[in-house]
């Protein structure tokens, strides 16, 4: 898109390679970034504040923002302000690539935002939070936490045996970001790792790679199955009655993908069979989850509110992201994690 | 020590190079190596039974057994009868090697064990499972269960961020079997790994490598303090008043080395202050714990029945480990994990 490369009147920073680029991002990240300011030079920043308002660096307020590109930053979302974000987005002109805070692009939002011009990139970030949410919540299973604080109670010095993880067998459904961090954790373990994922042949991070198809095959030698992949078309309620059916009694399931890949009803019979023994729920089909939901109560579901991202190194790594995407970006070079129209259902 | 190479008569079984060597077993460990009998062909077994009688292999009481070899497997000690087959040891007269399940040789049993002319050799078969054990309980203190429970029973959507691995820096003290699986597990998480050990130099499964004499200097950065190390003249009491009040306030001790290691009043000192934050115990120095300690009981201590290698693989590692042994005993090679008498206070 032809835009003339004059000086803005917003622009109060230096020039990168010339041309002032109208970066959005919001006052909390632009924080965390005081330190490598020189990263920032030559932007023309655009703030959106606490408060949801788009200033200029010396607080006054922008009527029209226009950004160019724009960091979709987690604090934005937990701030409430991603709509706000958004909402600027849609109302600019000159949209040429925002970075998201998330792995998964499939809110339909990603897709007008495409559809509007914007490249878009995922973020990675999130992966090793995910992966050690997995571990936590996995071992928290395997290991008799809650007999242990009974013996305690009774002052009983007793033994419960546990189950070592490098004696389960796993099943990824995704090999991704997040599939990959959560294979390299295992691997020390000794834990037998199968992958599912479309693209075939073997991969060094696990010890079997099967394609989705072949799902029901492995599930009968699967004690913990972790659905890591994006939410489309061919995933949507993956796990249905036919894949709990096939599921080795006593497994564990954890879903850190999206809720839409599990079919609940399915997942509650299931449950009452022991296929699965337990849920880990991350994410549910409607979130936040209404209050007259089984699923809150459920003894078997451990459930927690699309938090398993909610690690203390995902700002730092997510701003590193942006930080790098940034320069390849006014470099003209390729984009990490650089989103498909097809993920975005285009 | 000149022994006649004769036939012994109780040997019922086939001669191994011609020499029946009398080797002593739990019933239960038997049953488990049954698959694997052509591993102790040529043995003269002496069974210990389930009630603590020595059987030849057709079920006839063995009056005087005279052991030569023995594996003191853990199901042994689990079933209580850990003094009835190392009576039996002290009894013999022929005693050449005893394969321990025990990592530590501290007790004062294998001290007598080596006088009367055993070789000891250690079992490091417990190392995964209490590696898995360290990693359990960290990661069940760094991850919020408590408030995710709670928001599960107020039915809140309610997001709370938890601590990475990564994130932290850990103190292994003692490198041996345990300190270098829990090492190879945080590895992949991105945690950053000192370990304190006597031999210097670095060592590829850890960041840094410390001397014992300068734990204190590390204390004050160190997130969470790993003891695992053998008890000895040398560590008894290690983790003193100075060692609490050199620790990082909000830090975790976690002890799956020897209670004598740990000075328990020092630590409850240390608890009252937040140093350690918390104290993650599965052994102490009076176990059974009795019933009147403030160990049980207190909010900031996870105490277990030193139950941390209680992992369903050690059965079959220990029994690897013997069969491995006895090979290289039989044919005359070096034991792996022979203890040196220094070990036992020789």
């Amino acid at each position: 898109m032809a835009r003339a490369v004059v000086l803005d009147p917003r622009s109060r920073h230096a020039l990168f390679a010339g041309l002032p680029v109208r970066t959005l991002l919001s006052a909390a990240a632009l924080d965390r970034l005081a330190g490598r300011a020189d990263r920032l030079a030559g932007l023309d920043l655009l703030i959106l504040d606490h408060g949801g308002v788009v200033r200029d660096p010396l607080g006054g307020v922008v009527d029209d923002p226009d950004p160019e590109i724009c960091w979709l930053s987690l604090d934005v979302y937990e701030a409430g302000l991603l709509p706000v974000m958004l909402g600027v987005l849609m109302d600019g002109r000159s949209g040429r690539w925002a970075q998201s805070f998330s792995a998964g692009l499939d809110s339909p939002v990603f897709r007008r935002l495409m559809e509007k011009g914007y490249r878009l990139t995922r973020s990675d970030a999130q992966a090793p939070a995910i992966a050690d949410y997995v571990m936590a919540q996995v071992m928290a299973l395997l290991h008799p936490f809650s007999e242990q604080a009974d013996a305690r109670a009774e002052r009983e010095w007793r033994r419960v045996p546990f189950r070592e993880v490098g004696e389960t067998r796993w099943l990824v459904v995704g090999l991704g970001a997040i599939g990959g961090a959560l294979a390299s954790r295992l691997r020390p373990f000794g834990a037998q790792v199968t992958a599912a994922r479309r693209t075939p042949g073997p991969d060094p991070r696990v010890d079997a790679v099967t394609s989705p198809d072949r799902i029901s095959a492995v599930l009968p030698e699967t004690d913990v199955v972790v659905l890591a992949c994006p939410l489309s078309d061919r995933t949507r309620g993956l796990a249905d009655d036919a894949f709990f059916q096939a599921m080795r009694p006593g497994a564990i399931l954890v879903n850190v993908a999206r809720g839409g890949v599990v079919d609940e009803d399915a997942l509650r019979r299931g449950l009452g069979r022991g296929q699965p023994a337990w849920a880990v729920l991350d994410v549910v089909s409607e979130e936040p989850l209404p209050a007259d939901s089984w699923i809150w109560s459920h003894p078997r579901v451990r459930l927690t509110a699309h938090t398993s991202a909610a690690g203390g190194g995902v700002q730092r790594r997510g701003d590193a992201l942006f930080l790098d995407n940034l320069a390849r970006f006014l470099a003209g070079e390729p984009l990490r994690n650089e989103a498909d129209p097809a993920e975005v259902g285009l």
